[in-house]
């Protein structure tokens, strides 16, 4: 059933069980794994390793594309293999013990981990484990349903686990375009103008030498937790839409917009699914994530091709997908993270951002990862990425928050992730402010009047009235600056109201 | 004597006077002059402008490279004529204003400003008023002493005046690389891959029929004001050197090191002087702003090739480069700041980055701009153009300020411009912390026992202590996190030591 899909046959003699693999990792060793989104992860290997360690403890240095599914991060954990982990992560348990300081998270811009391993400025991988649909015939590697880092980590690990996971439709080979920038002082330009460029090999091209093991699994990835779309999360694709609408008719951009990227989650998946009933045509995203809405767009007519560096799917899409892989494939292409979200091409393509908010505050600055400026929740992932160098750098998210205990307008932030020179627009159901080219007392003038929501507004008027009259290009009362923060803390509410 | 300075010689009859010159700008105009850190601004035609709005108010948005000499920034704002200044300035009277509320400052990332304009982000300038050596048979325009963003300038706006300086060395013409991306969706690569390669012309083409006025003038460019190295700088220099040495033997990098980009003032340019005595050899820059230490390190026979936007000297240096432009000029080129800052150029190249702080935290978050929050300085300028793509981020300061009053590392950072993710080395004269790929309260560890002043450590220790017992990734506590900003507000010492 298996050797089909290695087509090295003398590959073959590699194959094992996922404990025997798992016993190829040392404690102490850093570990390079595939997964991005949930999408694509090994599993069978990190789960017989969090199995190893409970009769026999070890740690390790973890480092994948960004987050795993199948509750994989949770079982290591509560093994204690995890002693280092970056670049991104969504685990509950695992969050807790980042926040205990247990386990040392390092929340990297997902385009820079495979630039600062190519640089040997963080330790490589000892060895990497990725899953993969087959093995060809040079024993190059052809990944399944995410990129993400795991052409890098193969690279550049001494030794290499695959991981042949059968319940991927093996059809996804051609899908991947696997393109590694060459090492300074002599890297040329990334050669990609168009999002459906391709500019790279289908497989990741490794010595097969360096293969000690092959895995064979057939454990599906996790479905997205993905929430459909409710009346706050249409209210902001319908403000960010309107305000597309007047881009256009300002002659600033055509009805085919620039390239859209979507931040993984509910609110940029209800933007993104927003745009199917808007008069915009012949779109294409250049994104890090393939969601629900990519799908739904594509069917719609909507969407021309989307690039990204994984796709994670609900219940309800994914069969439907996977299982009809060929309709979809030539508007597709899974591309490694560090060229999904690489500053140059996101710079040159003119991109159109929608990332998700925790928090912003009057003067754009944003939240994306820090509760209260200190718990983190999952990582700032590519938001970074694509703000600083998008055409438009939107963030949206709820006006507020646990039934109107928390504004996710504040005076001030307690984290920054994105600062006012990287934040173009800012949209809630309540509105959307247009910052565009506007002094920092003009910026909070306009996110007050459109973003907050109006049992908020009276409180961040008079914080911000009398923080001008103590003057200063960004006016604040420091005293008062984090309050909102402090009283969440302590009341559980960030105002009486 | 200045005829044949003007080559196209269907415009000689456009030669006026500067008040003539000035009279063409309309109130309520949008104005792109020329100018990058004091060098290269137009001179007699904003001068000629302040005193025509002493007798007759008007108002205008002006946009500049960056700051401007020779006063102007505070004649103009004197004379009421600024409404809105961008990207950058440096002038006291200005900064007044701007703190005030008076002047709406759009403080910007050097590289975007022109990227705003060609996609219309921002209105275009009216009018581009555009220092010159010369202008060209084909009525091209030849920059002075900084190109900043004149290319762009003068081809966005409807009508052109050009200032020919008779003061500058004619000899520049030659210096100067004038590329300009093309304009999305069919935008190339950036065609750079080497500090010295010319990409573009030797002077600025428009339509020769834009220029509407031309006006000679003989005002040299302001010195700069850069004071000489001092112990604290000598000691920032000596620590970072070790490092880059360090990095060398690890062999990270060759003796060549990377491309260096130093931000303009004091102590960056007391860090580059320290390589003078370094081992290191066949350097090269790619940076923004040339000051006397490229020459130095140029004489020194260290320094290969400096590409940059600008060349800013002291007294001290100005005659002696400028009076031997020969010896210098196939060393030297000079760019559009949006080139010589390019997020695709800077990650290509592997720049190592090294900018001054105001302040950073214990977690590696960096102020750049704003006194306790709330006061401009000066503007970010292209430090984020470098540190979110640079090889190496590098940010100095020395470990105290005003005496002792301010601690330049504190618990809480008042204002971010760089966050954690985009800082990798920190140095003061205490010491130098090496952040890359380190969690949060490894971060601290490395910073206190680094980068503080011994006055200012216990402290620092005793707030990140309790914090941490607290909890979370980047643990804080918010009642006292701006603390130290608020004693210094209040009674002019962070602490009372």
């Amino acid at each position: 059933m298996y050797r089909d899909r290695i087509r090295l046959s003398s590959l073959h003699s590699k194959v094992m069980s996922a404990a025997d693999a798992a016993g190829l990792i040392e404690d102490g060793m850093t570990v390079g794994m595939s997964g991005f989104t949930r999408a694509g992860e090994a599993k069978a290997v990190p789960h017989a390793l969090a199995e190893r360690a409970k009769q026999s403890p070890l740690q390790i240095s973890l480092m994948t594309g960004a987050s795993l599914g199948n509750d994989l991060d949770k079982q290591l954990t509560e093994a204690g293999v995890l002693a280092r982990r970056m670049p991104f992560q969504v685990d509950s348990t695992l969050r807790k013990a980042i926040n205990d300081g247990k386990v040392m998270f390092i929340d990297q811009h997902l385009s820079e981990t495979v630039e600062q391993l190519r640089n040997q400025q963080l330790k490589l991988p000892d060895i990497a484990v990725i899953e993969a649909v087959a093995i060809t015939e040079q024993g190059h590697i052809v990944p399944t349903t995410s990129v993400g880092n795991s052409a890098s980590f193969a690279i550049f690990a001494k030794k290499v686990i695959v991981e042949i996971n059968l319940s991927h439709n093996p059809n996804l080979e051609g899908l991947h375009d696997i393109y590694i920038p060459t090492y300074r002082p002599t890297r040329t330009p990334i050669p990609l103008v168009k999002v459906d460029d391709r500019i790279g090999s289908t497989a990741i091209a490794i010595d097969p030498a360096k293969i000690v093991g092959i895995v064979i699994s057939d454990q599906p990835d996790s479905p997205s937790t993905v929430l459909p779309p409710d009346d706050e999360t249409q209210g902001i694709a319908d403000h960010l839409i309107s305000f597309l609408k007047k881009e256009v008719e300002a002659g600033r951009m055509t009805n085919r917009l620039g390239p859209l990227q979507a931040g993984i989650g509910s609110i940029a998946n209800a933007v993104m699914c927003g745009l199917i009933d808007s008069p915009f045509e012949d779109l294409t995203m250049y994104s890090e994530v393939l969601q629900d809405s990519t799908f739904d767009l594509i069917d719609a007519g909507k969407l021309r091709f989307a690039s990204g560096s994984s796709i994670t799917l609900s219940s309800r899409r994914n069969a439907d997908v996977f299982g009809n892989l060929e309709k979809y494939k030539d508007k597709l292409v899974l591309r490694p993270q560090e060229i999904s979200n690489h500053p140059e091409v996101v710079r040159r393509l003119g991109i159109i951002g929608i990332n998700t908010a925790l928090e912003f505050d009057l003067y754009g600055n944003v939240n994306s990862t820090h509760v209260c400026g200190t718990r983190m929740m999952n990582g700032i992932g590519g938001s970074g990425d694509f703000a600083r160098n998008a055409h438009l750098a939107v963030f949206v998210t709820k006006s507020i928050a646990k039934g109107g205990a928390i504004s996710s307008v504040v005076p001030m932030v307690s984290h920054v992730d994105h600062t006012e020179h990287d934040v173009d627009i800012l949209v809630t159901e309540q509105g959307l402010a247009d910052l565009r080219g506007l002094a920092p007392r003009e910026r909070a003038r306009a996110i007050i009047d459109n973003c907050v929501h109006p049992d908020y507004r009276a409180a961040l008027n008079d914080y911000f009235e009398r923080a001008c009259l103590r003057g200063g290009h960004t006016p604040h009362i420091l005293r008062e600056a984090l309050a909102w923060h402090e009283n969440l803390e302590e009341t559980g509410r960030m105002l009486a109201l």
